[in-house]
């Protein structure tokens, strides 16, 4: 039975590869990258990425005993229309995903012989908002017993940003609400203090309603982990318009940007 | 002037440790540990949390070139009272994080020489449900610019979790929440489908409104990603009571827990 590994490599610190996924890395026969990046919303994956990819690689095999498959990621129709319409936008993330399960077992089943050992690189955390768990999923329903998949877990961007602003997320005995840039367009929730949204390309925070915008800290971070980190903190009516500029000269620059951040309602209170 | 590193060893696993974790404890002078948990509600740390400990330094400092300063946790008042009356609960931590902020000012006081390096271990992510940097917090605002104080990020028992179940915790453009056992005694929010619960001492999801149980797909772990790790995970109302009798069987035989559920509306869907 062929082993499929699911591999964590952490927000963009090659350091933050655990020692669990170092060893996993080295079982590997068979490395897969569907390039341009996991998710539309995360950006064009650039040269950047690309080269802290290798360089995980290099580093961690030296000896290049692998074979890398290479796919280019399946586009997504990102028309206007379906950008508002949240009912449109599900069905198209849902045939996307559908056409990607297609790449994924076409890839698996020519690549992987009997017995080998593939390994899929991720961005941060397998478990969070990363499809290719799902993906897998799919492609294994069709073909019960075929392979077995383990996942490595690895730092999330949420982590990383924590770190980074020496955060704890919690308040005592407090909530932490994960969520995305869509789904906060309209306010953050009543019944929770602390709110770490990613996947937001159009900068909600800035727009939130003005009473909430009045009460929320913003802790924000982008290229999390990378030589060019930015990071950016404080009362958000006070630093809303630094973030937008500097997140948009740093996506000019780069041409394409990874953010996350945590909205803090209570101002005070760490 | 002194440095202070809080490091997240991860849930469990010694290779859950960050290349980034390793070279964080190469560089500490003094090693301080805060014996029996860090939080009373995880459990008290026994014999195997500190063999854990003790075997992360010795392979990551087989020099042994580093001090270990050991203290013993600040008690805290458990009078049933206090437990089922939040407010008091309250006042409790907070009390009782002051107690143990004047333990840490302490120990860095007096074993934390100019320029040296001292370094805290966390179980999991210090960003998440451990009060170690609020309490350096604390510390530090006696003193300003007395100490510099960096944290490393960890692989979090919610992300060994979902690894263990091979889950990804949201559901496509959809939000998860984080949250503690005492918060959902009376329900899991309307707005969320997905609620990682940490800190539960008593089974919350057993106790949940017959409605919610009945929707609800339960994913458990306990001593996650070490020898002992025990996975449970169905629809909530067949499988809480087994999930019931295998922690507190295992509570019993140990004489601790720490676990960890994820709570999925939605049955079928992943």
């Amino acid at each position: 039975m062929p082993t499929v590994l699911v591999i964590g490599i952490g927000a963009g610190d090659p350091e933050h590869l655990t020692l669990q996924a170092v060893r996993a890395l080295e079982r590997a026969d068979v490395v897969f990258v569907v390039d341009k990046g996991l998710a539309a919303d995360k950006g064009d994956e650039k040269d950047d990425l690309r080269a802290l990819r290798a360089e995980i690689l290099a580093r961690h095999r030296p000896d290049a005993g692998y074979r890398l498959v290479v796919a280019p990621e399946v586009d997504r129709d990102r028309g206007p229309g379906v950008e508002r319409d949240p009912a449109a936008y599900r069905d198209v993330v849902v045939d996307w995903q559908d056409r990607r399960a297609a790449l994924y077992r076409e890839m698996l089943t020519s690549e992987l012989g009997d017995g080998q050992t593939g390994a899929f690189l991720v961005w941060g955390d397998p478990s969070l908002y990363d499809g290719t768990l799902r993906l897998l999923d799919r492609v294994l329903d069709g073909v019960p017993g075929a392979w077995s998949v383990e996942s490595i877990p690895g730092i999330s961007s949420v982590s990383a940003l924590a770190a980074a602003h020496r955060l704890i997320l919690n308040r005592v005995g407090r909530p932490v609400l994960i969520t995305t840039g869509r789904r906060i367009a309209e306010g953050i929730p009543d019944d929770v203090d602390d709110v770490v949204v990613m996947l937001d390309g159009r900068t909600a925070f800035a727009t939130l309603p003005a009473a909430q915008r009045a009460e929320l800290h913003v802790y924000w971070g982008a290229y999390l982990g990378t030589p060019d980190e930015l990071l950016v903190a404080g009362p958000l009516d006070e630093v809303a318009d630094e973030i937008v500029a500097v997140r948009g000269a740093a996506r000019e620059r780069k041409g394409w940007i990874m953010d996350t951040y945590l909205l803090r309602r209570g101002a005070g209170e760490r």
